[in-house]
């Protein structure tokens, strides 16, 4: 196994891209140093030229020698996109069992990642940063939640692929989390109303199984670890005004 | 290894994400059956039901009983997305190469298809299907040979990542392919004109390196028997009239 290698990530302590990334490094334990890039601000020169012409965080530098984040190395492997870099985690540390062994169950595990990225999040920041309906948000819930193993019935403790935690329930803990901060908060771009709409129908029992997985996300200590409830409602308040 | 289980894939000759997968196959040597699903036509309601909501193809069941394609098995997997077949291949058949080792180069391989996916693809398809202007396939297909090594320069043959052959080649030459089909055939829905200024600048000075790669591509023996030009031109004559 490799890695005594840097890791620099990229980050925001309120980007649920990020926190996909931070939940995965602590699965890995994986040791790392953060460089803190501002959301919904210009991003620097040297971090559009050097790290991500998008502009986006999460990030990573790999490798290379330890140099300050603002001065990254040449020589270092710049990884982004955060499906991307949870696989790269996952791969690093294959004995942290991230991804399954199995194709037909790593299939499985994208296929998850993808319906939450394809189907729950764009709607779910559609709702949230430019007031469209809350419709399309249950809608991403329903793909997500049709996914799922009937684990909740049982309450045997199954995660979205299999037994084991993997990078489809990192990918979707940040979501999971942040979808019901509109109806605890009222924070958000929505028209007034609608994030009550949108909690009742999620507390409603078509809603059951995905609220008894949020239960077991939010108990995992990577989850705990890396989220501050607190931190993204205030930010939510001073960026969505 | 696995696999003498069955493999059915969703196909049309003309799909460029169907290529990929024909392509990825051939590649692994694995033995499938093909069914085919009609481009821009509705799709059959047991194909929207058991196998793609999204009614979109390439889509492939694996294992089950060797079923007709319209019957498929609810003990079959069934795998969409056409970045993620491709995964699927390159970990049920290792030895095949299609994915490195190497975290780091596997990184690489899913940066390089992500690349093509969200800055190529779209850029091409909304100029051959829609309409819009040639500059953002350029764009794309600068983003594109941006990640590509200066191979051509000495010839000494390494390809997208490194020296073997990956599904980043596979991602790419689909399109790779079609991006000169409008120069060579005037067909498709831009401005007359468009597309003779998209074929002079890939054949200027700054686009060598992607031309050089393209030439290498389409030696491939996976991309020569999955390939029928005039088919995808008469279709597209048809369907962009
Ligand atoms: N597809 C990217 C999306 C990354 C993304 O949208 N990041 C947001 C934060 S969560 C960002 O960097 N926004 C820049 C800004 O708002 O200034 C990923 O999964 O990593
Ligand atoms: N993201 C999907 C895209 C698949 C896609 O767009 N497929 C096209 C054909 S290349 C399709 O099925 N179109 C349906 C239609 O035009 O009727 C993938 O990579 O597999």
């Amino acid at each position: 196994m490799s890695s005594d290698k840097q890791i620099t990530l990229y980050y925001s302590k309120m980007s649920v891209n990020v926190h996909r990334v931070c939940m995965a490094l602590e699965e890995a334990k994986l040791s790392y140093k953060t460089y803190p890039i501002q959301i919904a601000a210009p991003k620097p020169a040297w971090y559009l030229e050097k790290i991500n012409p998008k502009g986006l965080i999460p990030a990573i530098t790999y490798g290379g020698p330890d140099v300050p984040g603002d001065h990254p190395s040449p020589s270092a492997t710049v990884i982004t996109e955060s499906p991307i870099i949870m696989e790269f985690i996952a791969d690093l540390r294959p004995h942290a069992g991230l991804l399954p062994a199995d194709p037909v169950a790593r299939a499985k595990v994208r296929m998850f990642i993808d319906t939450v990225n394809t189907q729950l999040v764009p709607a779910f920041l559609r709702f949230l940063k430019e007031g469209a309906s809350y419709e399309p948000v249950l809608d991403g819930v329903r793909a997500v939640q049709r996914l799922l193993p009937e684990y909740y019935e049982n309450g045997n403790g199954t995660w979205a692929v299999g037994d084991t935690f993997t990078i489809a329930d990192i990918a979707a803990a940040p979501f999971v989390a942040r979808v019901r901060l509109p109806g605890k908060y009222s924070v958000g771009k929505y028209a007034a109303g609608e994030e009550r709409l949108l909690q009742d129908a999620l507390d409603s029992p078509e809603f059951a199984r995905f609220k008894a997985y949020g239960v077991r996300l939010f108990e995992r200590p990577s989850f705990k670890a890396t989220y501050d409830e607190d931190h993204i409602v205030s930010e939510w308040r001073r960026l969505l005004a």
